[in-house]
């Protein structure tokens, strides 16, 4: 089995990436980062989420994000915008955080002798950010492929985005017929330690439209 | 004054590198990086330098690489080679470290509102790392370009490199003619502590020929 290395939030997208690179026969190696964000809860979803799927091994890799600030995420005197998605970028946008998880991502690939990224971009119902779009996902591959020492050796890289362009619908019917418990994942912003969801962050809007829209039960627990 | 980001090791390359954004002008914002390297000395000097030339001031931002190892800078059950640099890229690698650098620069740059990192890379006398050509970093500007809400807004970012091109003895000479006290600086990969210098590892080697080449009185601290 080939290795890949698997980008876990914690979230519904990138458990559903995790089911698509075991279907497609990869061995996983999970990262999730912990990057200083509001709660604890997506750490410990990423957590359970590995373990169901027969991960190889699961990394949390720590990054202090929060230090630089700027971000709802991870700056508790920002508030998480809970009136619903507006134009433009919202103030949940971490800076750089993609370039950051992805170039982690490629250190724990080459050390691992992985040539394969898989990463649960999304960039249809989402929530704007910059580098969830696929412009940005060309430039990371082109990147990592002058970057390392694989790269200089003749081993290509390839950054596997296989949710980029569905719906959240059709990404909850794609994990659900892989076997996804989604009750497993946690998705708002601002949930509970124990993983319980505010229910009107925008990523929560997203995440019940979604399971509306698919006719899957959402089984969300909402605090 | 526009604001720049500078990455500061605490070697002789970044000092030089800070010492050229200032004398451009730039009020510099330092970064140096905490990833689990063999020793203290790097960030005690990059505290000293980003003092001696009157950064805004100076972040030092944890990140765990020893964690992923595959590096002697990283894995203290790796030697550092001592015997002179041979063909290929040696174990003093760390992989995906100046993209993890750099994606960590361009997050402070977008925090602080700066378009110009200042990045002390160089591809002449150097250890042959990959992400230290200038393929990589025009690959890397490319991404920062598409990667942030600054981008999207239309603020393009600049990477400057103005050593990459440098031979060590024209940095040394460079530096020198701006004031750098390389004194201050520490290039040793197992340097002690202290910030003394084995003098055997290649980039020592390449910081003693520099010196010599330049015809300047080389200030290092030898163990």
């Amino acid at each position: 089995m080939q290795a890949a290395i698997v980008l876990l939030s914690g979230g519904l997208d990138s458990a559903t990436t995790l089911a698509i690179a075991r279907s497609e026969g990869y061995a996983c190696h999970c990262l999730s980062i912990d990057y200083g964000q509001r709660h604890r809860a997506e750490l410990n979803a990423a957590r359970r989420i590995a373990d169901a799927f027969g991960a190889v091994e699961h990394r949390v890799t720590a990054v202090d994000l929060a230090g630089f600030g700027g971000s709802a995420l991870t700056d508790a005197e920002i508030d998480v915008p809970v009136d619903g998605l507006r134009p433009g970028i919202p103030v949940t946008y971490v800076p750089a955080r993609n370039t950051i998880f992805l170039s982690l991502a490629l250190a724990f690939a080459e050390v691992r002798g992985s040539r394969d990224i898989f990463f649960g971009a999304n960039a249809v119902d989402y929530s704007g950010y910059p580098d969830c779009r696929p412009e940005y996902m060309r430039a990371f591959e082109a990147l990592a492929n002058v970057a390392t020492k694989a790269a200089i050796e003749g081993h290509r890289l390839t950054l596997h985005t296989p949710i980029i362009a569905l719906t959240k619908a059709d990404i909850i019917r794609r994990g659900s017929d892989l076997g996804v418990e989604y009750a497993l994942t946690v998705s708002c912003y601002q949930a509970t330690d124990d993983g319980r969801a505010c229910g009107r962050c925008d990523s929560c809007r997203l995440r019940r439209d979604g399971f509306k829209v698919a006719g899957v039960v959402d089984p969300t627990c909402y605090a």
